[in-house]
């Protein structure tokens, strides 16, 4: 391998901790000494700024400003949504030798790892010295042959926290229902993740809602029923990307429904077309909360253990590039016991660029409105934080008196 | 006026602070006292609780539970929405005698406001004597005769940092629109307020909708457009509260081409509305978000100057009582000068109760779509603490090189 440079960018939507891994990879690659003999280039929104030689030099950022900018939502270098040609991946490995590129760190979810993948066979067939590797970075936790995806942890706190806190306001002020809308649109994995907002029973999250299980509005309503009788109010947590067994988007039935009007599908929805279809069949008032990219920019309710973990992959993607791996994606392997520990490993690009994890259903409990405790305990060590507690009052009851001495029974005004 | 009880009750939504005012009363009145002589009484679930003489002791809670329990999200009483009948107040009245109230502290809105100053008065005719006071508390920041509310400032604070972090992740990853939805159904206090986020020219939020200007399509469209010509994105904060001309909720026009199919409207949704428009009308990639009940219990974003107003209005309110006030409600009042020095007044809840305080025309810029410098003066103080900033990669640029010394012009594989 002869020395070179070391290009790194960021590809698909943000995470909270996304900067994490870009603080990793320039790091190491600043503690190897690879800046001695070569620059660290970052590329400006991706593949984009690759294809446009949009090239900017890290090695130069002075590192305490780097710390800084790890903290930051957003990519910090940016990233794109290019929707990638055949030819696009060649060009690349053109531009890699014409700036003298040798290691290529690809900070990304599925698609980006396709790239990486593709790249690093090009680069491979035509003889051109490159070490490609792909960092994994998805709110989804859909990556394959990882146990979780930097990123997930702290949208999962996010979901957690804010279900936990949402949970408080409705038991305080009934009526009484409000459906949560999560990120993940093929996955369930973070609208599992409310769960964790649950201390006791009749606690928020009530019910959860899974991709993975066909929608019924019939079972959804049921369930919903059952819980207001029982508890005279129901948080329910739902993911985007629901589906009903015709494989529309529940969002997409509610567009159907005013398409006419405006010729267009509504983006997203699945809460709104949900409180909806409660307020209308159940007669209870209900509303929808949809935070949306809220969950993966809100820094103050990234994960701690997220946070090292983001890094950790970012530096392993080095420390494995200069021992000549190529071709890989970092992985995450927790340790069998009780006890949780995470060591860094590698999976061949080719294998995940292909697979979408979906959440098992040992996770999903039988009636597909809830967790399983095994989610619960695979998820709490990777959200590592504990979700915040609230106190409540002791509430010592009163006893009430017998009688009324008088009554006032005078009336004024009028409302 | 004899010794007593006193009964503190929480009404109409939760704030991020509302528990703060009810620690403020309680620990006021131990202070002062009035615990040895009589009882320190809360109301659960608000007039429900008075209705149904629901009571706990707050004088036994212990004081240190008493300060953790004041700062969790939701009403930690309870609150309600009961629609006040007019013979209602009299059996408050009835109610409060039976218990030997001398001293009542009603924390809430305009309705609530309205409901003490009933109360006050049927006391005052029947000649019971009662001390009761209004404590003021709202997100929506719409009471008027105060410099502004317990409650508005933390969930300004809310919606100037997600709505900044939201922008950064748009920022990072075009295309490129993005319509943030705020609470404030009838005023544009918290749609404003997210004007905070902005540092430079371009940062989010480049427009904002209020509900004190009726809303044309057609002029928010042309806007849009423009920012996206001039920016490469959008990102849009919107009052849940935005109507057309003919005076429909937004939420609402979408809601009546789907009623057809449905048979009900869909609660808000103006955001959701919008981003379906500009999708349409202008071919760009729109989504909308909309943090609902998040903006106000989220304890994480929490002002401490409005932690610290909200106390003070609550520890105001057993002062003026024990003075033999009654019939006001608190205020904040603001010293004039530069430096911002806030102390507390009172108003009569007679003028309290009918007034709605609109966002004036003076903090709406004239095209009415986004705010004027004044608002942010009014406002910054009252948030207090710094919205969080995130620093930036300093962007050395690389110099693009000539040309590719060879082409690889090769391609494997299908995508």
């Amino acid at each position: 391998m002869s020395a070179g440079n070391l290009l790194v960018a960021q590809g698909g939507g943000p995470t909270a901790v996304v900067n994490l891994s870009l603080l990793g990879v320039v790091e190491e690659a600043r503690k190897s000494g690879i800046n001695r003999t070569g620059k660290i280039i970052g590329a400006l929104h991706s593949i984009d700024g690759i294809m446009d030689e949009n090239f900017i030099d890290l090695g130069r950022e002075r590192p305490a400003s780097l710390r800084n900018v790890a903290m930051k939502p957003g990519a910090a270098l940016g990233s794109c949504r290019r929707k990638m040609a055949e030819e696009d991946y060649g060009r690349i490995v053109d531009i890699l030798r014409k700036y003298d590129v040798r290691y290529f760190f690809y900070i990304g979810g599925n698609g980006s790892m396709h790239t990486v993948y593709k790249v690093e066979q090009i680069a491979r067939s035509v003889g051109y010295e490159l070490n490609a590797i792909g960092v994994p970075k998805t709110i989804d936790n859909d990556l394959a042959y990882t146990d979780h995806c930097p990123g997930f942890g702290s949208a999962a706190k996010y979901f957690a926290s804010v279900t936990r806190e949402i949970g408080l306001d409705v038991e305080s002020l009934p009526p009484p229902v409000s459906v949560i809308e999560t990120l993940g649109r093929n996955t369930g994995w973070l609208a599992a993740s409310a769960s964790l907002a649950r201390e006791n029973d009749g606690d928020a999250p009530n019910l959860i809602y899974f991709p993975e299980r066909v929608f019924n509005l019939g079972s959804f309503l049921s369930d919903v029923s059952d819980v207001y009788d029982r508890w005279g109010r129901a948080v329910i947590v739902v993911s985007e990307g629901l589906k009903d067994k015709s494989g529309q988007y529940l969002g997409g039935v509610n567009a159907r429904a005013s398409r006419d009007g405006f010729g267009r599908d509504l983006p997203g929805g699945a809460a709104s077309f949900l409180a909806a279809r409660i307020a209308e069949k159940l007669k209870l008032r209900a509303r929808s909360e949809k935070p949306g990219l809220a969950a993966r920019t809100a820094v103050e309710y990234a994960s701690s253990v997220d946070r090292k973990e983001a890094y950790l992959v970012g530096q392993q993607a080095v420390r494995a590039a200069l021992k000549g791996k190529s071709g890989i994606m970092v992985t995450l392997e927790r340790a069998k016991g009780d006890r949780y520990r995470c060591s860094v490993g590698e999976a061949p690009l080719e294998s995940v660029a292909i697979s979408e994890k979906l959440l098992p259903s040992k996770f999903i409990n039988t009636k597909g409105n809830h967790v399983t405790t095994a989610f619960q305990k695979y998820l709490l060590p990777i959200v590592g934080d504990p979700i915040r507690a609230f106190a409540e009052l002791s509430g010592y009851r009163l006893a009430k008196k017998a009688s009324t001495r008088r009554s006032t029974g005078r009336k004024i005004g009028k409302h």
